[in-house]
């Protein structure tokens, strides 16, 4: 399986965004959109073997997985719409128990470190940072999780537990990419097998 | 420069839509929107070596221009209020002669064909195709122009044309990608110098 964090500084952990000010009102959410969209989707399918997770204000998780997903569309707006579902559904979530919103999509009272802890049990986490190995030279590691900063840098704190937990540094190029087109770009290395075989 | 043709074979001639139903009542311009986006954007920043144009049902074309391009935010609805704000001008384009709608964003009346052969000739148009070489393998071109198409196929005359114009045929990987994510795949691939140089 693949899994990617999306770490939302600034995304809403209430409903009352509109759906057509997503990069105004609603903090962003747009990045995020694209996020999910990335993770999830390629041309006429999903891809089944993903979760992704994204963190909101370090309050809320809303997990997507690709595996039960039913009836989602590629659109900022569809996504955004599913997200404000699960935020309607906040008082659902108890500990560690989930809200189940849609089918899919789930809501758990987790910030930022108890998501990646939680991840990390299933898989080897992946740091991508400028200093790290180029992926046209790394091994894909078995069942990878990526994680990434919205429109944001990490705070302090956020990048010191992932330096802690990652068990790769990974580096996508030159360029400063969206959080979007990093999870493109990184699909499609373990696509590909590294670049290898394909 | 980079330069990306995107043939939309449903998007709208006019400019009478809804910027809240990209997906539906507007034929599917939400996919139109994710490929300027992809071939216009990173982090924080535009690329300005970069032209992405759009096709419109092989009757007009929008074209957006890195170094030019002013006020664009990179959401699928900011994008689809410039495409609609060009489909306001169609009258002020006249034979080859655009109409300059709005900073780094120019409507012509040319189709698909006219679009190509005008592109080709700054520099090597690419086809990207299953049976074509691998990136890895590959060796970027000088300033390369990709064709793709939104969520259907080419035409047969389309993909014939194609065929006729590229120099080069490549493939990104095993998965058939949105266009918008191929575009970020072949973005990264020509960042790093074919895989080689970062």
């Amino acid at each position: 399986m693949r899994q990617f964090i999306v770490v939302g500084h600034d995304a809403p952990t209430t409903p009352d965004f509109s759906l057509s000010d997503l990069a105004g009102g609603a903090g962003r959410l747009d990045v995020l959109c694209r996020c999910i969209n990335a993770g999830l989707f390629v041309s006429h399918g999903i891809r089944e073997d993903v979760r992704v997770h994204l963190v909101v204000d370090d309050k809320y998780t809303v997990r997507f997985d690709g595996e039960t997903a039913k009836r989602l569309y590629p659109t900022e707006r569809a996504v955004a719409s599913r997200i404000r579902g699960a935020l309607e559904a906040t008082d659902d979530a108890i500990g560690h128990q989930p809200a189940e919103v849609s089918p899919g999509v789930e809501l758990y009272r987790m910030g930022f470190e108890s998501t990646l802890e939680s991840a990390a049990r299933d898989g080897t986490v992946v740091e991508l940072h400028e200093d790290g190995e180029p992926l046209s030279t790394a091994e894909p590691p078995e069942n990878p999780i990526f994680v990434l900063s919205d429109h944001h840098d990490f705070t302090d704190a956020e990048a010191t537990l992932l330096a802690e937990t990652a068990a790769q540094r990974l580096r996508v190029g030159p360029k400063v990419l969206h959080a979007d087109q990093t999870m493109t770009v990184v699909h499609n290395w373990l696509d590909t097998g590294g670049y290898e075989t394909y």
